[in-house]
């Protein structure tokens, strides 16, 4: 199944189902209300009211305020591999806030306080029942299903002290969606394997498979539920694959004005205008 | 005023006021939803009606589901120079999720993945208006108030990685409370200078001023907001004065059955019992 949070001319939001050329309406206000509904998949499979009247909406984040978006630094074989390190034995793990998070179609937001706005395509997984300590068929269940997501970077702020949340968080800079599309859906399942890149004005700049994470999506949902509980709409962005601009020579960051594409075989592409804060 | 979140025999919570040995109830589930209304200090202040029936409640986080807790790296001047550090130019930054949380007289739960239980005694600012890119006096009327918080961590987590969330966020690990204090109680206001220690079984292992913060509650509020805007509830944890466990010779960490009592003068103290995880 794919599913989708959409906004409504009334300024809220509405979950859906995309079916064929087919909007039909869930029932709740966004996926993270409907996933909290321990039976979110079977009323998603039954539903059959049409949501005409959404036809052409734009998409909001797939969860647009989830209580957790944890994401993951370096995280694909070859990227680390290419930059001469050492596989790492855990995950590096580190926070986004909800604030951070833009629909598929919509605007990125670059802030007038960095120099440095960077690219980073990423698979995000979407969780579909609250789980502690999982372990594998747990983990497993515990994945409702998968989308794109851009985890749009200010480098000179990341950089600024040890710790990378103020370069990671600025708000409306990170896309989510356009769909949540469920594992039955995909080759590999929990653990795709789909094409991965971003492109930024159509030039493309990173490129690889989902399935050269290190740290594949039921081994994080494994790690990262240990210390908390993952709940229903909770998002890990599983990290980037080679091609950042910051690691080019000489570096290269995004422009207002440029379109940036994250695409992943499969689950569709978000594609984001960058433009000036519109209220700095 | 000193407000707080307190619990109700039927496993919900309810915002009070606390007024002499009086309890008055604010109309609210909590203090995040209390905050969330624009006029909740008038509301505060006019609160009348007797909450007989929660005296003697335990006490919930102050804020029990806050959008956002941003935690501050080193902050306490004395600390850092002793420390043989420079003063840093930025505040460090650092997440953690809501489920940390717990009561000022609830359990710490100790993990059994952890061998570094460590306490860190902290100034809590509870935000009471969203802001963005505050500064000056927009910043001081963006401070609901004060409460006492202690960033408990698991040392070993914390530096699996270069990232400190996964030894930050452990489910259960971070009191917070008892009240919620406004500016106007405190000698400094919204920077308060106030007496914060921390002790290990009526041992006193963390002592010193809130007024020793290198960068106090309002710059932080002006600094977390240029990235992110704070909402009402939103949470920052202003970073700990020395004297933490993992920093003596040897290391010191908390053991299941000791009580770790954080006290900050003027806005009470929380006494937790350290246990081993119920669950795990």
């Amino acid at each position: 199944m794919r599913l989708a949070t959409v906004r409504t001319l009334e300024g809220t939001t509405r979950a859906v189902r995309v079916k064929d050329d087919q909007l039909l309406d869930l029932g709740a206000a966004d996926l993270g209300e409907l996933l909290a509904d321990p039976g979110w998949a079977e009323r998603a499979a039954a539903a059959s009211e049409p949501a005409t009247h959404l036809r052409g909406a734009a998409f909001a984040p797939v969860v647009p305020r989830p209580g957790k978006v944890v994401c993951v630094g370096l995280n694909y074989r070859n990227h680390i591999l290419e930059m001469g390190r050492d596989l790492p034995e855990h995950p590096t793990l580190f926070a986004k806030y909800a604030d951070a998070l833009v629909g598929a179609t919509d605007d990125v937001v670059r802030p007038p306080e960095t120099d440095a706005l960077d690219w980073e395509g990423e698979l995000a997984v979407v969780i579909g029942a609250p789980v502690r300590r999982a372990r594998g068929a747990d983990a497993e269940r515990a994945i409702a299903g998968f989308a794109v997501l851009n985890d749009v970077t200010c480098r000179d702020w990341q950089f600024r002290t040890r710790e990378w949340l103020q370069g990671k968080t600025w708000e409306a800079t990170t896309p989510l969606g356009p769909h949540l599309v469920t594992p039955d859906e995909l080759p590999g399942g929990v653990r795709p394997v789909l094409p991965i890149s971003t492109r930024v004005d159509g030039e493309t700049v990173q490129e690889d498979s989902t399935g050269d994470l290190l740290f594949d999506p039921v081994a994080l949902v494994e790690y990262v539920s240990t210390p908390a509980t993952l709940r229903p709409g909770d998002v890990i962005a599983t990290g980037t694959p080679g091609g950042v601009g910051h690691a080019r020579t000489p570096p290269r960051y995004l422009q207002v004005g440029q379109t940036l594409t994250t695409e992943i075989g499969g689950l569709g592409r978000c594609e984001n205008r960058v433009v000036a804060d519109p209220v700095a």
